[in-house]
């Protein structure tokens, strides 16, 4: 099969990094809140490549510490005792930290113990952008936030908005549903095809296997994969079953996802979407070996501040119900239905690929390939 | 004890297949579904020997399929789509099975992919016999569904009527429990006994140790051990504690449990019973490793229409209740209250077995040495 | 850092039993119950490091079991059948012990079985003590109960009253808890302190290193450390963070937990608590790996039957209140939200001690070294 040579070879050897990175890829910034849910003074807890982290605004500005105290390892969250604006002390023995640093500035039960000042919490580098706080998971100095989204995501006058669910199934699995462009038939009675008049074919029969992608590796570039599914191929409107004709797809008006991409380490781009004028951005932020944060923006250039109230409305009053929600609830199924199958790593070889997964395998050995790092289990 | 020599080398070589078989003996015959609940176009998920397997009746016969689509190992029955009848697709890509072969006739999203007439899903051979659905687990031919049930069980004019529960506990202890002489004593305070008048002693001293069962194992027909505890012991209505009658046995005018044997996969025949005219054929289906389908049938001679409709409403109106579930239940909690010493098989070896489990004792070897294979984990 | 020389050495070392011994240490006496809840002929479950346990009281006196039959492993608990007063049968094959030594005296199914007067379930000896059930958990003839309990508690005239419940967490994590005087700051707030007019400093700032505690291991006597915390450091009852003062301690009227001490197998004295005239003492009892049954008590020197009557109407009616819930729940919470990071025993490696942890040192290493024996799990 021209289309898909070797696969077992790709998969124990340049697949490999990839198979091990159950809990995703270290050295990465992940969005995992909305700018709006920390408000400051008001720390909030969050789990992100298995790490239990600790958000607070401090004087405007997110911080991010390791959420379990260097002494007891109790978690500080079970119990926040503000007693500072500037620190947070664990509610068991008084050992108080700083949000900035991490440091270990005071134990309030022994004001004088030789362990102040010689400890610190790690800490996580946040940037604040497009209305997410994004965590960087890792060591040492962070790679610019520029390099770790989609191109064009933080443009200047692109407004985005979004939301974010709990996925149960494993991150990689989010990522490949997204870009898979086969998967288009789980939406074929989404109310969204009709309602917006979205032409919406069953699936595509590939050209040229050659053709079919195009990979980003740029030095200090965002790195990714250019599904060209959509160029080299016919598109599938009839199903046919044993020669007769069994299911049809949506022929609209619309024209959308005509750009689908992905990128390190681990957001997906289709442009336009939902919506001639819409783009989706949408991240698989591993939280646990089993689950991830499903991390949904909208992205729309806009050039005023009607404009931008506008989209903001738009937003919230249609998209949401019938995009964000009510189509990709077809996508949360799917991954969650593969997660068996992975779970413990028999599906990466046992499964069966076809020609449209080119897409998906090229992704997997990019990701292999120019990931930072291997998040281990902790 | 003369009864029980070397119980421990039993154990660890003669019986080491039969304990290996925590998920079932492999290429055999077991009910799964009653005929009626398998409505034609309508598929039905169960699992069997650990396997997720699809039954559907198309034109009036059933089929057996693997549950999971060969691409990426989505559960098909997660949202049924057949467009044909002769097929199911997976919902995802849209792999298309037919339900008599299991091979992928048609993708729906790539017409033209090279996958198509070169893979086929696992299909399991099914028979439809006396009302039950009974697929046949295992690799190449099946053997004739005959020798896999009890003797008589396939006669002509036996009618046979039926239901089936989900029980905690490994399959094992189910046929075990059921074949067990001493067991009665759980039952002394059944309804059914009181209620039908029936003899049903404490248990039963046994005598000579070499005539206490008598197996079959002659080629071509089922294989199984007989309990041969009630020709050759005392039953004891009187049960002693430190030399004062403690509690007695019911003497009563129906004698019933005369023969009483189990067979290969895992099926026991105890006749008469529930009442002189009837046979109980009960099932321990092996579902996963800590449950199994309890499938219970009672049997009866019936020579015109009006018998079998007699037997009929009597199998509903009266024994259903009476001695399918009430008196059933008992066993249902003996064997959940065994699983968790036998779970990781230390059971098997800390036991310590008395006089009247001869019975089980030849079971195991008998089960050991005549199965077809031993089911893996898969 | 002169306090806490070589912690890594100790800790592969010489803590290395007390690491080993999360089921507890056998060979050892633990309160399960109190006196009045082991009714006469009312048998009663209990699960203590890790093994099931059957309690009843037979002619006044209360003995202790194995819950689980010796022939196919059921527990005897999930149907209790007695049909003498000195004896239980198994409800399965009416196997029947004495509850005196588990003796198999007699064999209902089968009276005339080899196996009657040869077998016996294992005993547990009990001794009822101050309204309390202990039982021993171990090998061959116990130990006095004198030697197991803290100094003092079997006095004559010391009136106890008590109560327990399962907290859900290693037994270690809840006697760490209890004799770790830097805790008081979970403390702060409980409305004990106001209540009862307590002083309670928000922790201590330790002297002397080698004056913090003193251990007790004289032969034929309880093995216990006491922490002299209290006499060797300065109490601090103001909380500065980065300078300023952030919390304050309580500077009441009562001086309270004068004197601490924790004793094997698992046990806490304070003196006096919570009241000057009462003492508190409280088991950490190992039930399985990951709960422990938490058993406080409360003793007062009584020397008339009206002071005796006078403490049990106060006991109930305030202290059960006020200070064995009301005060010890933060404590439960502690332990709970420790036990995540020593669950896998990564935290007895990963903290990080500080100076008042002296003590608990002290009790790991006196733990390991006089303990009887380690429970295995089983
Ligand atoms: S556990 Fe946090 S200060 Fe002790
Ligand atoms: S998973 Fe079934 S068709 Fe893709
Ligand atoms: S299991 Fe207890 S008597 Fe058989």
């Amino acid at each position: 099969m021209a289309n898909q040579p070797s696969i077992a070879e790709r998969r124990t050897k340049v697949w490999e990094p990839y198979i091990r990175a159950k809990l995703g890829f270290r050295n990465h910034w992940y969005p995992v809140r909305l700018a709006s849910e920390i408000a400051e003074g008001t720390p909030v807890p969050v789990k992100l490549l298995g790490e239990k982290i600790l958000l607070n605004r401090v004087g405007g500005k997110v911080y991010a510490i390791q959420d379990r105290c260097l002494h007891r390892g109790v978690t500080l969250s079970d119990r926040v005792e503000c007693y500072s604006k500037n620190t947070i002390s664990c509610w068991y023995h008084g050992w108080t930290y700083r949000w900035d640093d991490g440091r270990l500035v005071d134990i309030l039960t022994n004001p004088g113990s030789v362990q102040i000042g010689r400890r610190a919490l790690k800490t996580f580098p946040v940037e604040e952008a497009k209305g997410l706080i994004f965590v960087y998971v890792g060591d040492g100095e962070p790679t610019p936030l520029i390099e770790d989204v989609p191109p064009g995501f933080l443009d200047e006058n692109r407004a985005i908005h979004g939301q974010h669910r709990l996925v149960a199934s494993n991150w990689r699995l989010g990522a490949e549903n997204g870009f898979d462009a086969g998967h288009v038939l789980i939406h074929k009675n989404s109310i969204l095809v009709k309602g917006n008049d979205i032409i919406l074919p069953l699936g595509f029969a590939p050209g040229d296997p050659d053709q079919l992608t195009r990979s980003e590796v740029a030095a200090g570039k965002p790195k990714g994969v250019y599904d060209l599914l959509g160029e080299h191929s016919v598109p599938v409107f009839e199903g046919m079953i044993e020669g007769k004709p069994a299911i049809h797809g949506n022929i609209g008006s619309k024209r959308v996802a005509i750009s689908i991409s992905i990128w390190l380490p681990g957001v997906l781009k289709v442009e336009p979407w939902p919506d001639p004028e819409l783009t989706q951005f949408e991240w698989y932020v591993p939280v646990d070996e089993t689950s991830h944060l499903y991390f949904q923006t909208l992205g729309k250039v806009v050039t005023s501040k009607e404009a931008a109230d506008s989209f903001e409305r738009e937003f919230h009053e249609k998209w949401v119900g019938l995009a964000l929600n009510g189509f990709n609830d077809d996508d949360i199924m799917a991954r969650e239905s593969m997660e068996p199958f992975y779970t413990d790593d028999r599906g990466w070889s046992e499964e069966i690929l076809f020609e449209p997964d080119r897409a998906i395998i090229e992704w997997r050995g990019l990701a292999s390939q120019h990931n930072r790092g291997i998040q281990e289990a902790r």
